[in-house]
């Protein structure tokens, strides 16, 4: 793969950090090289850099005297939540230290009145929904992996039911940052809205820790609808498929969630999930409301599907078969990992108005297929979203040069068709050589925030932002 | 008031760029009084401060060109639509050029199939909405004056139909904006949603004008509903009528608009708008959907208004009726004015957390009454905001500064309950005080991003950003 280089690591500087965070923090700084590995990118197949260090915070002031330390020292700071990004956010090309930020796990505050909650950034998905689970209410951000809300509201993560609710753009009402100088800021309020000022939550959020450390975030939060049903519905092709969810969407059916299993990945699922499905292109829905209203989305649905010879579309407000297929589309990566055991994955996403949302899928499994790839194809297509996953061989370097050049051939479909280069994985190190293409001179203006919030360019050095 | 003043003018500068401007652009430029008086701040009692020369600009080739004439000699510009705002937006407080988007009033681009649109920045919410009539589709964002989207999208607008819809923070997709040395860049795409670096396009609304000029925005449409349902209903008290608004948005109810008149308020548009309320708190009430989820939702809405002793509720699905109703709305502006003939107007408005609105109201008009002010109550109370408009004869000091000391203790009143000093009318000149209160040491940032991107101080300078 291409790979961006930034400068040389400054050792000295570097070793000096190391002694200074051991002595102040003692247990809770590791050198170790496991520790060291896992803080690093693990989960697809841009290679591992590891940090020089991982700082386990406890709270802001530990994030505060991290940075402090760097700041002063010049030395990289990388903010670790979970660990499962997937474009290397967590890589340390520099070197540098990590913070994580797991054990920053709090929920703060839940008000149920303003259906909003604050959280440390070390919080996950499905912890915050154990917590919230008695208060009637819902985060409805889901990634696929049980990610921190930290590392989502980074990285602008969406998922299943972004369709319906927003994506973490959409659902973060304020944040507590450390910025690169190691002071606190905190930007946004508890009012539902304002037009006070430049938007500064929603610049942090989707920054991938560039431009400062996210350690608490305020979130919207929902009611758990009265009714929720869900379904599957298998199709002759994706084409029929991925017109139904246009049209589905067009018609204003407020569906929560809508997305799209090509046969490979039904394969998959089936096999690991232990579902039952025919291999063929496969929708799950989910519908949220009263009784009344989920009653009349099924079915304005179901005419939709049949109009496209869709079906049979089989559906069920029972939570534990609900519980079951939503399982198994978020162990959707898992599937595939374990569809082709020792081989590696290169997991991308695009995301491209709806409209093209049929072409651009037809497009990239004609190109899987004349590519001769297993790359299977699930996503949030209601939003226009699709993930392809790209199975390798990482010793066969023909087999790894024909999947770099199909991952760019379809970045680049994204992208003539008015989409962009990802709907929600983030940039990181994967997606900065599209950068320039997808924004032109407006990257300029990325990279004035980028010198002005971050002159000595110690946050996450080498992400988002290529080099001029 | 207090002023905030920047600097002085520059006359040989402004002279050379009037000069200049005049030859490049012959009859589309104007220094008559009548049109540079017309341009500077018209709408409240903040003086008027106009700028010394008019360009009528018809693309944004016509921006680039004045832009740069001012970058070049470092003269103010500010970006004009229809001159509706209310905290002092426009006026040229250091002189400089105002630029009247006006004309720049075509709708580009339709796609109903994607749910969205491209305008010039000078196109009105209304005109829009009347050439998106034969689509089916509208563009929901509604501030009670006929205002540009170019300005609606630089002030963060929002309105009546925000509590369901959103603002302009969430229905902008990209943007197309002249930078402060002149350049053109896009921001966002046009997919539903991108993970693919920093949010400019989020930067840019809000902005007010003093980060670029935006001068084409793509918006998300939505279809018109099969049924609309209004209607109203009157209250005892306003924490009645609050309270009802409170427990309406917690049910989920997923009200389209839900509107707040105090009994002044009511008084000033039954007298304006000839309609035959009882001078009580009454909420205006509209909701959206199927037939079936519309019936339920009045029906959800009528036992909430039942429970706080409100009523009767009386609602109509009859379009004229409602057009009528909504009209009434948001001439509310307009009735206040009239009610007072010869005075002037001081419009604030601020938004809280929903739990903290019965009380923020509450306290607002026990403090009008001990003011012994005349400032009817009016707002978006299902988002906590709400609109104060102050009558006052600038003539007599010792009420002006009974008005200015109210609405001073109304910001700080909002702000001490987490909440934010302008739910939408923006910052502008009247509320700079604020913005150190509110966003503490995050300002330093905003104030970063504004010597980033405009180091000489020249895109619509003297507001948001309070002098260091």
């Amino acid at each position: 793969m291409d790979e961006v280089t930034f400068g040389p690591r400054n050792e000295a500087a570097i070793a000096d950090a190391v002694a200074r965070l051991s002595v102040m923090f003692g247990d809770r700084f590791s050198r170790s090289a496991a520790v060291r590995e896992q803080h690093g990118h693990t989960t697809t197949r841009l290679p591992t850099q590891a940090p020089d260090g991982v700082v386990f915070a406890l709270s802001t002031a530990d994030v505060v005297a991290t940075v402090r330390v760097c700041a002063e020292l010049k030395v990289p700071v990388i903010a670790f939540g979970t660990g499962t990004s997937l474009e290397g956010h967590v890589n340390a090309p520099l070197g540098g230290i990590s913070i994580d930020l797991s054990r920053m796990n709090a929920v703060l505050r839940v008000a149920p009145d303003d259906l909003d909650c604050t959280v440390q950034a070390g919080v996950t998905r499905k912890r915050l929904n154990e917590y919230l689970r008695d208060t009637g209410l819902f985060f409805p951000v889901d990634p696929g992996a049980d990610a921190s809300i930290g590392g989502m509201a980074s990285t602008r993560a969406s998922g299943t039911n972004a369709v319906r609710y927003g994506t973490m753009k959409d659902l973060v009402l304020g944040l507590t940052v450390v910025t690169a100088t190691g002071e606190v800021i905190h930007t946004g309020s508890r009012a539902k809205k304002s037009a006070a000022g430049y938007d500064l939550t929603r610049l942090f959020v989707g920054a991938e820790g560039t431009l400062g450390i996210i350690t608490e975030i305020t979130l919207k939060l929902f009611g758990i609808p009265q009714e929720i049903a869900g379904g599957v519905c298998p199709f002759n092709s994706v084409k029929a498929a991925a017109d139904a969810v246009i049209a589905t969407i067009q018609s204003g059916i407020p569906v929560a969630r809508i997305e799209l299993l090509d046969a490979d990945q039904v394969a998959a699922c089936n096999a690991y999930s232990k579902l039952a499905l025919k291999d063929v292109p496969t929708l799950f829905v989910e519908f949220h409301g009263t009784k009344a209203s989920v009653a009349e989305q099924v079915a304005d649905f179901a005419a939709i599907v049949d109009e496209f010879g869709g079906g049979p579309f089989r559906w069920s407000a029972n939570p534990e078969e609900r519980t079951r297929l939503w399982q198994a589309r978020h162990d959707a990566y898992w599937a595939v990992i374990a569809a082709r055991p020792g081989l590696k994955v290169t997991a991308t996403d695009v995301c491209v108005p709806i409209s093209q949302l049929a072409d651009c899928i037809v497009a990239t499994q004609e190109d899987i297929a004349t590519s001769d790839l297993f790359a299977p194809i699930v996503g949030h297509v209601g939003d226009g979203n699709f993930h392809v996953q790209v199975m390798c061989d990482p010793a066969n370097a023909e087999q790894t040069a024909r999947v770099d050049a199909f991952v760019e051939r379809l970045n680049w479909r994204a992208l003539d068709m008015g989409g962009t280069c990802t709907g929600e994985h983030g940039v990181g190190q994967g997606k900065m050589k599209y950068m320039q293409r997808e924004h032109g001179a407006a990257l300029a203006l990325m990279r004035s925030i980028k010198a002005a919030f971050d002159p000595d360019g110690i946050m996450n050095p080498g992400k988002i932002i290529p080099p001029a």
